[in-house]
């Protein structure tokens, strides 16, 4: 196993729901400033072109130099347009759907020139709201052929589609592990795979360990997002302040499936300061890391070939004594 | 019965989520505009003092006389300020709380001041997001204080608490309509009474017939919200598009307590037309309306008093023949 | 489309919850005299060997001719007995996978013999309970092998894997209509497929529609199930008792992707009379699928594609009129 | 505080759900034998007159005294029978009614007889399955008289409302700690109170803190039950094996609110040893009492007052360094 981690870049800037604006929009350079401040954040995941763009990439590779951050992860912004609210690389629009897919391309290119490994892929506005409202044929079709010929475009940036169950549509097409999964050996190339987000995980119902050994079966875990919540919306809390055990376990299977890869913050700060919420993810991540050590790799092994929860559970608790 | 019909003001303002921005901000005059074109609205329901204050009253009251509107409702704006995001009512903090009192006091004079009968307070940010965050004897022992002095400075407005489960907070305080009633008890004013919103209940896994039976029969029924969803989330969508049966039983319990005040619409086009979606929704209104009449009270009666489920279901299975 | 009704002869033996047995055990003889008083229904779903074994098959055979039934559907019973409650044919115990295999085996060939052309395969207790109580590498391992050797066991008769979230292990492995459609695939014979169960879709909160569309992509939808909840359990109420719409837009998709086979209950009469509820689920789904004629396919085609729900909730209420 | 430990007597005895049965039944005195194993437990919760009668109290008052237990609590058995799967206290059949009253008040009397100061209602059939099923105003005044008259009986033992959303209706009418709070408050008498099953509050979405603050603030926080789910269903798993959080903020309010009484384990052993599952839910409860210590009132109490959540995670993480 080998992880670093990372940070989404938008945390420091403006941020809001239906209801309120809790951060104010700041300059590139003040959201540097600030992500600086966490430590150990090694990565900054960026929303293209959002973020940055063709018009500022010289100014945003000066920025990630002088700051010492990599890209860890950029996300095609398919999202934040108003153009995009009914669909992207689903769309029925051919004309919107090619333009969401030429888009793509580029955030590749763009991708290669500033180092970053992998593009997520998250299409929270393909899917529908309403019984009757799409053609669930002609919209996978569509997303299969869309997502091909994007991974076609350079095999040397990997494209991964980001699972989530729902919001802002009722309804995600690419909402669980399975169908991700499903669409990925689809499409078939070898740069396609999936951004694994562990509270998306969570309030699909899945545990998020078996879905990262689904994914690592074939090839195609290529990122992580980390935050948690209550198993019933993307609240995107701090990382282990609701469910400890299935983070513990997590990094139980990171280290089976020798993970090699960047483990990046999508919390949301609604009401907490951005840089110390980010702070306290990553040191929770760090003491979940080590607390493996503590238990040990056998003994968790162990009490997981009984199979019997009785004996789990002591394992466990017995760390709190 | 005797019911109108109502519409949010704000539904013809800026919407928007974490992502997108769907509808642009408008002016007073232009969201007048607007409410005016949906047919069989007949009340506007505005939040103070962010849609009219003490400011603006005057253009209110003549925009309000020119589009032929009564005011159905207001809410007070306990939730758009920064200063709210950790409670208002409840707050711990002394100078908030005061400050959310004194509000709440001023729209109920403003309600007199436009004819209003009714002012909800929806406290939205008044509960937590995680364990260890809220001290749950003093917040509801604050809350039951707060609402008992709003509520005494004048007993000719009624004060209706609005419950909802979560959002923006993962936990409200107010999240059901078991503890929005035993709030209302406890304070035992005659003018502090319950805004039911038919989605909240949905998610709170309540039948929503059996929330305002449980309402009515301590007289606190004092305001309905409509909207619908997936049992999921607040998704706001168009009345009945989702749940067919438990709109229509809820006509028909509005008939059995004879209710007689206001359904507002309280949903949120984030991809539809405003006017559109509110238009659709009363039609649709009316159409469970009429169809209660068309299969007859006493039918329903009927096949209710069977507690047979087979007998229930061809009772309304019959109107699709 | 061509569709025939099917019903589970479960429902018309003992039935029973954590709390209460609701009906008593009957002979073979007995439940098909009652389940032969369901007008409507041509088939018969049977769990082997526990509903008929190669002991009983002569009297099963005779007693179908008699009531002239045919046989939709088996499932193989690697759910009522205690040596599977800690798994089947993903059993981390060697022996108790290869029973498991060798009575699915038995299951095609009785298949075969008794004129049932999909054999489904329904693994309620492969899955965990616990975080750290599964291995699920080589769960999905076994399982895959599992499979794959039972389907290859005879090419004649189909293997139809039925995905359910949860229940009654807190996780089933096979939990998605993504999960199974992914096991599907990568076992690879034409002869493996998904029953799609249309409660286990709606409270893994997919759209029904959106989940035989996907299997009909990949030519693996073999069988359905049919009952109702409310997304949160598998309550197997009365179909179309709860959420019309879906169950409309159902109906919709049988006809575009032209379905040819079986439309079996799964329902669960607590406190019903099977065969009344069986006739009344029977009844509905006759309802449903004339009311797709009634709004014509082409209304409902030009309503989707407009992608606009206030068009489409238009067209759906129209029919209550 | 003073707790005391008790657990479920039915846990020794048959263990069933739709599909398996997990556990056969055993003889009253086996069942004393095995629960006379787990250490630590000091009372046994029965159901009467299910797990004892009128008819073998002295056996059962013999084996108390032999195996040194106390009664923690009765349950009165409105659920084993199928004469009450359509309602008992709530019923719309008089006759049913009026002896699911008479059943409830010879359970007091035996309840002083065999030392057990708590009568738990659990009413888990009344309730509805289906929209239209339920006579909601005539069920609840049915609800308030039957509890009213139940607890007139006799003032000397407590009387305790077990709230439950659902199963096995997928419906209960005292469904939340509100709508528990509000009946008993409704009734109005000093020994009707509430019992609170910590999983019942998670799956209703309450933070069972939350709910023990409200019922303590009316008094009427009579007893509670131990077990751990998803949130999502009443799984009653082992104690602290899912939300580890909340089960350790729930200790630190015992504290605060000073409880005197049982906790109870009604957890549900469906693959585990009972007696291995007992004790280790026991083991669990002690050691996050003991975590409260080691991280300290005044601790916890200050990190709470900052309302800050990246101080309280920071709290509660320390200890696994």
């Amino acid at each position: 196993m080998e992880i670093r981690y990372g940070i989404g870049f938008w945390l420091f800037g403006q941020l809001q729901d239906r209801f309120t604006v809790y951060h104010d929009a700041r300059s590139m350079e003040e959201k540097f400033e600030r992500a600086s401040k966490v430590e150990g954040a090694e990565g900054l995941e960026v929303i293209y072109p959002v973020e940055f763009s063709d018009e500022n990439i010289d100014e945003f590779k000066s920025l990630l130099k002088k700051h010492g951050f990599k890209v860890s992860g950029m996300i095609v912004d398919l999202f934040t347009k108003r153009k995009w609210i009914n669909g992207s690389l689903s769309s029925m629009d051919e004309k919107i759907r090619r333009e969401a897919i030429e888009l793509s391309k580029k955030a590749l290119d763009a991708a290669k020139e500033v180092g970053c490994e992998t593009v997520t892929l998250w299409l929270g506005h393909d899917g529908y709201d309403y019984p009757f409202q799409a053609d669930y044929l002609k919209a996978w079709n569509n997303l299969s052929e869309s997502v091909r010929e994007i991974a076609s475009h350079r095999g040397d940036v990997k494209v991964a589609l980001e699972y989530k169950l729902k919001e802002p549509r009722t309804h995600i097409f690419i909402g669980t592990v399975g169908k991700a999964l499903m669409l990925a050996e689809e499409v078939g190339l070898r740069n396609v795979g999936v951004t694994m987000d562990f509270g998306h995980a969570l309030y699909a119902f899945e545990n998020p360990s078996e879905s990262i050994v689904l994914l690592h079966r074939k090839n195609r875990l290529f990122h992580i997002h980390f935050n948690d919540n209550y198993r019933d919306w993307d609240h995107d809390l701090i990382v282990s302040s609701i469910n400890l055990w299935e983070n513990l376990e997590f990094f139980y299977w990171l280290r089976k499936i020798d993970y090699r890869g960047w483990l990046s913050l999508d919390i949301y700060p609604y009401r907490e300061d951005p840089v110390k919420m980010c702070q306290r993810s990553i040191e929770n991540l760090k003491i979940l890391d080590k607390l493996i050590d503590k238990i040990g790799m056998k003994n968790l092994e162990e009490a997981m070939k009984t199979g019997d929860s009785t004996t789990i559970t002591a394992t466990l608790m017995e760390i709190l004594k």
